[in-house]
């Protein structure tokens, strides 16, 4: 049987892709080949089924099986990949052929795991997958003791998980929290928000090594020795790309699978989207590895549109995220002082705390906003905001400004809304950019 | 003595004047004059104090007149202006004549009464000063029904806030609440809203009479008596431009001052900023009377520094907008349907419910999302938001699309974050402009 598309993961880009290929083609035979047990459900969910906030994994389904059915989609679940044939066009796995005209990977990350003695131990996690989910779950009901290795927002999401369970929780941060995502102020008020909150902070140093006979009973930091029921080891995922190197794709510098503008790899009518491909920056116009299932879905929907016949360009990528710690919520896009810096650009940062509501209205709740702009033109490339609630439409609005090159006068002077019970005549935002504006003024 | 600017008045375009003249020239003599005894204060804070959310008509003070004298500005309250002569550049006051090298004029808005029988009796009243909210909060306590005239954001925040103080209040609409802003469904749900407050809607036909021996006993709508101890007026404000008028200074067609790009009048170093004048629409490029606080904050900063010596230019307006009502928000920005239709536009409306957060994660709550968009090239024009909380970002999220020409595709596919207890993959902004990418293409 040879079918039209042949989709490779049901994640958000697999998924997604799977329903752009229906929509550019109602008659299209579309396959979608998932290793897992499971149609498609969100990994982003998965920290809070096991802190209690959803009740069980199951619920974190985005798709069930009967909505790519009724798209007319054959959803194959549970089922390995052997090989893919690009020159013959086929899919070999364990149980069937599938001839294709078009392909795409969307084959997703994986957890990396550090080469330290003891990794092999029992009690030691990564958190990607349900079943992952699943046996953390199970494992903090058995112990008092976790450790959480690493700082990205999934390890902090664990972190205050298992501290909702009950367990004693100690953060490993060799540098600093969300490091990839916020600047060094931000990340010393995630630090403090984690230990506010009882969790243990451990900085400056990774874990070296895990003890255990079998099961995990201690790691090793900065040579000490911290008694451990469990590890969650959190210090990045990578594109999965093995079938694709096997297939003899091209993979980039970054690790990710190359692709171009539409999302066709080195092998023509072979497509990628997701965690796996390259993502071009919007700021540095170059590659590297997004990570966010927002992506995903939106170059899963480019990927299989494109894969059913289109010619959709993807957009290049701000990575615009967000997460909630405890009580407050953090958001960022664009590039950080890190990366901005190591990119070589020439910036100027502006900075406020200001509350949401004026002064003379009760209840207002601060909000940190933090700005990057480009010296020479005032372009802003970089934004963080942190506050109690609400974040979210703030990280976006200031993705569309910095997608929309604004520079930070622009910002300051934006048509933004003002009523006493909701925001104030000028937004926290306009007010940062004001600063970063003089700031900017000052030093030409 | 001569004075380098002299800014009459000290609302939100006055005081903003004020401070950017000082801001540009830091040694230029600069008097506000304002014929109000208080200094700068919030209009819009003002049905919040007869609400009770606001302690006092003294806490809406937005600048005390100590600002001002730290900013080296001589601050003139209570101080009626006889005339101004342009020719030989001096304004006269009641107690002085005060020559000026250049003039900023923001002598605001007034509440437009109707030419009604009996409007001149006791009971009757606008709000737009603290006086009149102070004179409307002490006649709240004296009687029991209190009738609205008009379905603006102010008379909508009064309904609430005379309710709040234990009145019946009956809000009379003529033809639909809040419809300078948003489109008919939503002034539905805000007609509902006000019902389930137990706020009576009485829809088709104004306010024709007052009724009342002195003091207002009754009103007449649609032949009908309806008992009343007080009525509030609120159809409409229009531009104060008496003495602008008296000035011989240009008046548009609109009501307000004309002014060019730098808020420059008719009349050389003369500028004007704020309700009393014509502002130009984004979207149609036309004149029209803005009466917002940010916009009139935003025109004061480019007239103040004009009239110190900058040559800014004022951004063209949107004229982002946001109320409280109960436990609803309700924001707009750009054109509504028949404004848009009015104009001549061409147009495609989307709409959609969404939660606020994925289904998965439990306490997501409905925002309500309207775009509209041209026909001809799918660019965002209009754009209106109800939701529990959060509508402020996500307004002026929807005015940097607009201000930025992005089209629905554009904002669909727009860089957004995730994360499931803040947002979902796609953000209601981004489903609503997927439906109405989808109607502009099928349409074609």
């Amino acid at each position: 049987m040879s079918v039209d598309v042949v989709v490779i993961g049901a994640g958000s880009a697999g998924a997604s892709a799977c329903f752009a290929a229906r929509k550019q083609d109602r008659k299209a035979n579309i396959v979608c080949i998932n290793k897992e047990p499971y149609p498609t459900y969100s990994r982003c969910a998965l920290p809070f089924v096991i802190g209690g906030e959803i009740d069980s994994f199951k619920t974190t389904t985005v798709f069930e099986a009967s909505f790519f059915e009724k798209q007319n989609i054959e959803l194959l679940l549970d089922t390995e990949i052997i090989s893919v044939n690009i020159k013959e066009q086929y899919v070999q796995t364990s149980e069937r052929k599938i001839e294709f005209k078009s392909l795409v990977i969307a084959t997703g990350g994986k957890g990396r795991l550090p080469d330290i003695p003891g990794i092999e131990n029992e009690g030691v996690f990564v958190l990607r997958t349900r079943d992952h989910g699943d046996a953390i779950l199970k494992r903090s009901a058995k112990g008092k003791k976790a450790i959480i290795n690493g700082a990205s927002f999934i390890a902090l999401e664990v972190a205050e998980a298992l501290k909702h369970r009950g367990m004693d929780v100690s953060c490993v941060i060799r540098s600093r929290a969300l490091r990839s995502m916020v600047d060094n102020q931000f990340s010393i008020m995630i630090e403090e928000k984690l230990e506010e909150n009882g969790i243990t902070v451990l900085k400056g140093a990774p874990v070296t090594e895990i003890t255990g006979d079998g099961t995990v009973s201690h790691v090793i930091v900065n040579g000490e020795q911290i008694p451990a029921d469990m590890v969650i080891i959190s210090t990045g995922t990578e594109p999965d790309v093995c079938l694709a190197r096997d297939m003899g794709l091209d993979i980039g510098q970054t690790g990710g699978i190359k692709v171009n503008e539409q999302l066709e790899t080195s092998a023509s009518n072979i497509f990628a989207a997701g965690d796996c491909v390259e993502s071009q920056c919007f700021i540095r116009k170059q590659p590297f590895i997004s990570g966010l299932g927002t992506i995903a879905a939106r170059q899963g929907m480019v990927a299989g549109a494109n894969a059913a016949g289109a010619k959709l360009s993807s957009p290049l990528v701000l990575n615009a995220s967000i997460m909630k710690l405890f009580d407050i919520e953090i958001g960022a896009v664009g590039l950080t002082e890190d990366i901005a810096k190591n990119a070589g650009f020439d910036i100027a940062v502006g900075g406020v705390k200001y509350p949401d509501k004026p002064h003379y209205y009760p209840g207002g709740k601060d909000v940190y906003v933090r700005l990057l702009a480009h010296k020479e033109d005032g372009r802003i490339i970089g934004a963080q905001v942190i506050a109690k609630e609400g974040v979210a439409a703030r990280v976006n609005m200031l993705s569309l400004a910095i997608q929309n090159r604004m520079t930070a006068r622009e910002l300051q002077m934006a048509d933004f809304c003002y009523s006493p019970p909701c925001s104030d005549t000028w937004a926290p935002e306009a007010i940062a950019a004001t600063g970063l504006a003089k700031r900017l003024e000052r030093k030409k």
